[in-house]
C-alpha cells in the first residue's frame, strides 16, 4: 500500500497543485530493508531504516503510518503528533485500541489525524460521518466491512461452493491470509466497527468492546436455505445507539432480505448503511481493501491535512466520552432458527408454545426435509423459523429449552436476520 | 424543506453545540408571508419580508439560500458572500446557471459556499467528490438522481404498471409535480448533473450543456424485455471525461445489468457510482430529495461553514476552467434495439450486414413474438439486439439504414446499456 501511495503521489502531484495549490513531495520513506529493489518513482537517498527519526524530522511536515499493529505505530504516531506533524494513518488495530487518546492528543498538539483508509479502505466514510453527518441524528450502523468474507460467501451462495471450498479459492487469490482467523472470526470487521462506532456515536469503543461471531460455522445448507426464503448470508457489522444513550457493537453472520441494499453487495466489496433520524437511510459503497483503493483514500487525507497545515489549521475531532454499553442478552433482532425434531403428531405445537413462553413471536415457520436419519431412527422433521424480533434473552431461553426437549434433536442454526424492516 | 431546517437546529444545536463548540442561532428567516402561521420552534420577531435586508443583516453570520430558481437566489446569493456571510444553498438551478462564477466570487470574499443538498439531497456526495476524491482520477460518474423517475421506473417493472398510471401514483403520493415535464424530461437530472460533474472533473459545466432525454417515451414492453434479458431500466445521468481532457454529460434511460449496484436501487431512492483510476467502483446511496434528508445535509453545510467562520478560514473550491465537450456523435455506449422486420428467409442476415457495414458489433440477438399485424400484412418478426459497446454517430446511421430498407417495418426502442463492463 505504501508503494501504491508513493506512485499516485508520482502521477497526481501536478495535478493536485493545480487543483489546491499544495504540491506534495516524498521527502522520507522509512523502509526495513534500504537495499531492496522496489521499483517506485523514488530517489533512493529518500529511503531510511531509522523510522524514529523520520516523524520528527526537519524536511517532514506530515507522515504517513502504513506500519499496521500497536508496536511501534503507537510510538510513532504520538511522536509525530507531539512533534506537531499531522498524522494520515491506515492502521485500524491501532485507532481501535488507542483511538481516543490519540485524537485527544492530535487536538491537544493542534494538528489533523486522519484515518479514512483504517476504516473501509477506499470508501469515503469517515470524512461524511465526521463531516457531512456531524449534526445528524445516526442510531445505526450496519456494514459490510470485511471483504474476503463477503467474497466467501458469495461463492458459497452464487456457485453453491462449500465453506472450505471458498475459503481456499479466497486464499489463492491473495484475499485471505494463510491463518485466516483474523477475517474469518470477525477481528478485522471489530475492529473497523469499533473505529465506526466512535465516530458515529462520539463515544470511545475499542476493539475489545466488540462481541464477535464469524462464519466458519455457517454451512452450505443454510445459504441455500436462505436463499430459497428470499435472504442473502452476510458477515455485517452492526453499531447502535439506543435512546438511553448506551451503545452495542457486534459483528455476526446474519440474514439480509433480497429487497436491502446490502444484499447486493457481492464479492469482495465494502459497504455501509447509516440510519439517522433525519436523513433516513444512506449507504457507501466501493472497494474496502487492495493497494490502490486503499492509497486513493490515503491520498485524499493527506491533501486534506496538507491543506489545512497551509492554512495554519486543523480538523478537531471533537471528545470521545467513555461508552455506555449495552448487554448483549438485552440485544434485540429477528432471527433465523433451524431445528430437527421428531417427526410426529403435536411436536409443531410443543415447539411453538415453547416460543411463546418466552415472548418470542414467531413471523413465518416451514417444515423442510430432514437430513438423513439413521435406519432405525424415529422418522424427523426439519423445522425453520423466523422469528419477529425479540431479544437475545429470550431468544436464548427459548434454545435452552429446545435443548432439554425429548423431541428436538438438535438446534442447527441460529442466524440473526437484519433489515427486515 | 426551511422548516425541515429549523426544527432539526432547534433540536440539535446543544449536541452540536458539544461536538463542534459552535452554537447554532436562527436569528433572521426571510419569508413572504410573516403572518402565515408555519407551527415552527421560531420567535415570531425573526420573520420579515426584508429578503435583501437579511443577506447583510449585522446579526446574520452566515446565510441559507432555500429560495430556488435564479431571480432573486443570485443577487442575493451574490451580495451575501460579497458581505463576507458564507452562503449554503440547495438551490440547483442556481449553481448549475451560475456554478463556476459563485464558486469564484466565494473564493475572492474568502468565505464559504456549500451545496451539499442541491445535487442529491440527503446522500454525503460534494463533500467526499470535493474532499476525499480530490487527488483521485474520477474519470465517470453514472447517478440515479431524481427520485420521481426512479420510482415511476420500479413501479412500472415490479408491478408491471404502465408509465400513465405509474406517473398518476407517483403525483398522488407528491414526488411528481401536476406539471412533471422538469422531473419525467430529464431537466432536474440534468442540472445535478451539470454540478456534478463540474466538481468531479474541476471545470465549469451548466444545465444547458447537458444532453438529455426522458423516461416518457418508454414503454412496459421495453421494461418487459430489459427485465427477460437481465436488466432494469433507469434514468441515468451519466457524466464522462476522456482522456483528451474532453466530457461529456448526459441524461437517457439506459439498461443496467441485474447484477450492477445501481440495479438494485429502488423507488424513490438516489445514488450516485463514481468510477475512479485508483479507487475503483464507489456507490453513494439514500434520499435524494424529502425536507428531513435535505434539511440534513443542508445542517451538515452550515455546522461546517459556521466552524471553519469560528476557525477565520474557508473551504477553497479551486477553480473552474472552461469544459471543452466532446460531441454526441462521438461518445459510445452498448445499445439496446427493437426492430419490427418483415417474417420472411433473409431478413436476418440483411439486417445483421447493415450492423456490420456500420462498425457496430452485435453481442447478442433474439427474435420475439411482434405485436399483432393487421390480417393482410406481411407476417412480421421483433428482433431485439443488443450491441457491444459502438460509436453513437455510427448507431445513428445503422438506424437510418434501417429505416430506409423495405423489410424493417419500424424501429421501435432505441436504450443504451450501461454498466455491463
Amino acid at each position: 500500500m505504501g508503494g501504491s501511495l508513493v506512485r499516485l503521489i508520482a502521477e497526481r502531484a501536478d495535478e493536485i497543485a493545480a487543483r489546491t495549490g499544495v504540491r506534495l513531495v516524498v521527502t522520507r520513506v522509512a523502509v526495513r530493508d534500504t537495499a531492496r529493489d522496489r521499483d517506485l518513482p523514488l530517489d533512493a537517498s529518500v529511503l531510511t531504516d531509522d523510522t524514529a527519526a523520520v516523524v520528527t524530522a526537519d524536511d517532514v511536515d506530515l507522515v504517513v503510518e502504513v506500519v499496521g499493529g500497536i508496536d511501534p505505530a503507537l510510538e510513532l504516531t504520538s511522536a509525530a503528533l507531539e512533534a506537531g506533524r499531522p498524522v494520515v494513518s491506515a492502521n485500524k488495530e491501532l485507532l481501535a485500541a488507542h483511538g481516543a487518546e490519540l485524537f485527544e492528543l492530535a487536538d491537544r498538539c493542534g494538528v489533523d489525524l486522519l484515518f479514512e483508509a483504517a476504516v473501509a479502505g477506499g470508501i469515503p466514510l469517515v470524512r461524511p460521518l465526521r463531516e457531512s453527518l456531524v449534526g445528524e441524528d445516526v442510531f445505526r450502523v450496519v456494514g459490510i466491512i470485511n471483504g474476503t468474507t463477503n467474497y466467501i460467501l458469495t461463492k458459497m451462495t452464487e456457485e453453491g461452493w462449500g465453506y472450505d471450498e471458498a475459503l481456499a479459492e479466497a486464499q489463492a487469490l491473495g484475499y485471505a491470509e494463510a491463518d485466516p482467523t483474523a477475517d474469518v472470526e470477525g477481528f478485522d470487521a471489530g475492529a473497523k466497527a469499533a473505529i465506526i462506532a466512535s465516530i458515529a456515536f462520539g463515544v470511545g469503543v475499542r476493539a475489545a468492546d466488540v462481541h464477535h461471531e464469524g462464519i466458519s460455522g455457517l454451512t452450505a445448507d443454510d445459504i441455500a436455505t436462505a436463499r430459497r426464503l428470499g435472504y442473502q448470508l452476510k458477515l455485517l457489522a452492526v453499531a447502535e445507539r439506543f435512546d438511553d444513550g448506551t451503545v452495542a457493537v457486534r459483528v455476526h453472520p446474519a440474514m439480509v432480505p433480497d429487497a436491502h441494499p446490502l444484499a447486493a453487495v457481492r464479492d469482495s466489496f465494502n459497504a455501509v448503511f447509516v440510519e439517522g433520524s433525519a436523513v433516513g437511510d444512506l449507504m457507501f459503497y466501493g472497494r474496502g481493501a487492495g493497494g490502490l483503493p486503499t492509497g486513493s483514500a490515503v491520498l485524499g487525507d493527506v491533501i486534506d491535512a496538507a491543506v489545512n497545515l497551509a492554512k495554519g489549521t486543523h480538523a478537531s475531532l471533537g471528545s470521545f466520552g467513555p461508552a455506555r454499553f449495552r448487554p448483549q442478552s438485552e440485544l434485540s433482532s429477528a432471527f433465523y432458527l433451524a431445528v430437527e425434531v421428531v417427526d410426529r403428531p403435536g411436536v409443531l405445537a410443543n415447539v411453538a408454545g415453547v416460543f411463546g413462553a418466552h415472548d418470542v413471536s414467531i413471523r413465518s415457520m416451514e417444515q423442510v426435509e430432514a437430513a438423513d436419519a439413521a435406519p432405525d431412527a424415529d422418522p424427523a422433521a426439519r423445522l425453520v423459523f423466523i422469528t419477529h424480533v425479540a431479544r437475545e434473552a429470550d431468544v436464548q431461553a427459548t434454545l435452552e429449552e429446545f435443548r432439554s426437549l425429548d423431541v428436538v434433536r438438535s438446534v442447527d442454526s441460529v442466524i440473526r436476520v437484519v433489515g427486515a424492516g
